[in-house]
């Protein structure tokens, strides 16, 4: 067996053993009892650590160096590349701290919980100091190995080759344009009409209407389902998307357009090149390449003019008929723009301006230029200035809404804007090349987006890296500009 | 570290992976779409592969002898001796032997979906050759490493310490005044006018009857859940017990007994030590005895005169009410004894019938004193004598019936009726220790029941081996004569 053989092997038995891993964290998030979970975190634990160590083992260093003067098709040199990016992530961080970060953030989150709920922002920064004296302590070694700056060398483990100058460049223009755009829409709506829908929604009939989006939206069933959890996510393994969602009967548009979001992060997974299932190629691109599947499915599609009236029936089938799901109001319902303090339920027009006081915040962080202690301050200062609304004291609907500093995953919030902008791109792209998408949408025919995202995103995997993947897809690398033309024309035009 | 220490730990990190293990098998029933099978098997070999490997790691033979020597507490002794007999299990078969085995059952048992349904003997018999073959190879490393006889080695896999002169024994017994009982049962129940429940009885109903069920005989939500798959069982962990049913809408007495069953089992898992969870002390003591447990649940308790007063109030909330539901005719109904075909649908009285059968068949079989073509006509004649049923040419409800044989399971039927013998033990020591039991049971009082069930078989896990827990428990041990007295009781009394 040649070395790249023997690599092959041993990363088809890693994504065998992280399958169980996936299925049970999906299963702690969809089922599990409260009393199991004790049980369940230790054995996450220990096969996270088997994991890591089956992926430093010391023999994979010669195995990588030999198989590089091995013969190999392009897709082989391509997975090679992958392995030692995995392979360098795996062993750039002691064992210590990733363990001691794993600690931090697990009582950090825990605690999270009740102090959001309580906008105790004393006890939350006293967890949060150590995550992110930790999260720097990782920064270094990740820059150390890589050769990075401190935040992009963390921003690469979500968005490998992006760095906070692109980051800067796009959102720096962003940041121009966008408040002014804001508010020429909310003029704009200001004269419109828009009914709210009445009445409860039972669970039951939001379910089925979820599940009917899922099948207009081409979602394999014999490949995945969907569940509840209490934080929708699309999680599982490729030959078996585990979606989630969750249900307010008070309201139905959250879960189903959440289902439709996260259709595209499953149809992204079920679309991956099954030869090359279990090797790095096959791995979805990054968090933005992933993010612009399901805003492809959410926004532009989701919110696309033509896209209520493929809706309403189903609507009307599980909720029954009423004034508000006529095709124009309910097309309205889905594109409304307000600017509120909590990201996870923005807009696609204000939710760049959330994103934007995260990566600032969150950069300044990690290259130490603030404290934990600055973060309220600031964060009051972004809101009033880049969507004017007041968040002084109110840390519960501010700083402290999200997981991902408590968890440490900074560096991974630019990429929810990062896919915004790719999927404008994706479908300027299809538009370019197919004039007549739109009528084909409007005539419920939505297999053209789909066949476009299978062949130029899904079933490309890992095998170019990102600016390449771009380029073959859409025949530029990422350019904003799409973006702001998608807004406009959809706001404004 | 001493070398105690260090088998406990290695233990631990056995049981948390196969932890993952446990839950990805109940979510392959109960969950997974069809493409995603060729996956999770891969997964899950995967990690049986791992698994074995812990389980025979060179080290263990070493710690094992130097533990032996170390200063240890009862029950450190009794988890050693544990240790020893999992290791010596581990140990006794060839890797080669095992992948073999594997290979033909999922062969014969795949096949046998199709084959079964088909009445193709021919087909199935082709592949129960090999199953039979490596079966024998089997049981001849297995007395090699036991010094046991050939069937007694594959039976103390699930069975350990008993032995087939033991079984003999006991259903020598059994044979002579079984056949006799039946028909006297049948000929007093041929008097009696029992009503048929009449209608259709949907799933959610079933579902919520199935819960409050599970409520009424204690299980605990909080550790555990109830599910659907296709072939009901009991799986997960201690910490999480995942139970499953199904339903059939013309009849809800299977999937509701079938749950009190599955309760039984649920509730020794979760009534294990808690303290030693992750040591083979803490596991189950053997099938015989978790067949004692659901039986305790299902026959002891299902089909005791006073339970349908217990049940109906349920009955009648999730199905609306009639008048089969009243609670003689619902007891007859519990208690219908009838010579049917099938093993899995057969009642007390007669179900041993079918497991003296297979066990005589087997035991030849493993024995070499017939072969796998001899099967169909030693099937016929013995259902004659035991049941005087006509079975000739029917092997799909004949010997093609149980999934056991195809699957290489030799030695696991004798448990189902040691189960039943077990669980009639029990309540004779009960009622001996406490003769008000009855009358709290038609009280509405299961307490007592639960109480010594936990106290002197639950929470002993495998403290001791079966005599000696027996003993404890009812003050002797296996004395089926306590089976023979209950059915008297309960159908001629």
């Amino acid at each position: 067996m040649n070395a790249y053989a023997d690599l092959h092997q041993r990363h088809q038995r890693l994504h065998r053993l992280s399958h169980l891993q996936s299925i049970a964290q999906w299963d702690q998030s969809a089922n599990m009892p409260t009393k199991g979970n004790e049980a369940r975190s230790l054995a996450l634990a220990e096969m996270g650590g088997l994991l890591h160590q089956l992926a430093t083992e010391p023999a994979l260093q010669g195995l990588l160096e030999q198989a590089e003067g091995e013969t190999l098709d392009d897709d082989q040199r391509a997975n090679l590349r992958e392995m030692r990016r995995v392979w360098r992530a795996s062993n750039a961080l002691p064992q210590a701290l990733v363990e001691a970060k794993s600690l931090a953030t697990s009582r950090c989150e825990h605690d999270w919980r009740s102090q959001r709920p309580a906008n105790d922002w004393a006890g939350y920064l006293d967890n949060l100091r150590e995550v992110v004296r930790l999260a720097r302590e990782e920064a270094r070694y990740l820059a150390d190995s890589s050769g990075l700056g401190l935040y992009d060398a963390l921003m690469d483990q979500y968005e490998p080759g992006m760095r906070s100058s692109e980051v800067d460049r796009v959102f720096g223009d962003l940041r121009q344009w966008l408040p002014d755009l804001i508010s020429a829409v909310q003029a704009r709506q200001a004269q419109q009409q828009t009914l709210q829908p009445q009445g409860q929604f039972p669970k039951a009939g939001q379910r089925a209407l979820g599940l009917d989006a899922m099948r207009l939206m081409g979602f394999d069933f014999e490949a995945g389902r969907l569940d509840e959890s209490a934080h929708p996510f699309c999680g599982g393994v490729p030959e078996d998307v585990r979606m989630t969602t969750r249900y307010r009967e008070d309201s139905f548009l959250p879960s189903l357009m959440g289902v439709i979001h996260e259709t595209g992060h499953g149809r992204y997974e079920q679309g991956l090149p099954r030869e090359w299932l279990g090797q790095p190629l096959a791995s979805a691109r990054s968090m933005a390449l992933h993010e612009s599947q399901s805003l492809s499915f959410e926004m532009q599609l989701g919110s696309h003019p033509a896209f209520a009236a493929l809706l309403k029936p189903h609507l009307v089938k599980h909720l029954g008929d009423q004034a508000a799901f006529e095709e124009l109001n309910l097309h309205r319902l889905l594109t409304q723009v307000s600017k509120g303090l909590i990201r996870v339920d923005a807009d696609e027009v204000t939710y760049p301006a959330h994103v934007i006081l995260r990566y600032e915040i969150e950069r300044a962080l990690i290259e130490g230029q603030i404290e934990c202690a600055d973060i309220p301050a600031l964060w009051d200062a972004k809101m009033m200035e880049l969507l004017g609304i007041d968040t002084s004291g109110n840390f519960r609907d501010g700083c402290m809404q999200d997981v991902h500093w408590g968890a440490g995953l900074f560096g991974y919030f630019p990429c929810y804007t990062l896919g915004a902008m790719y999927a404008a791109q994706w479908f300027a792209s299809m538009r370019r090349e197919n004039p007549g998408l739109d009528g084909q949408i409007a005539a419920g025919n939505l297999q053209p987006v789909f066949d476009w995202l299978h062949s130029r995103i899904w079933s490309q995997g890992s095998r170019w890296e990102t600016p390449e993947l771009v380029r073959r897809a859409s025949g530029e690398t990422l350019n904003p500009a799409h973006f702001k033309a998608h807004l406009q024309a959809r706001y404004l035009g």
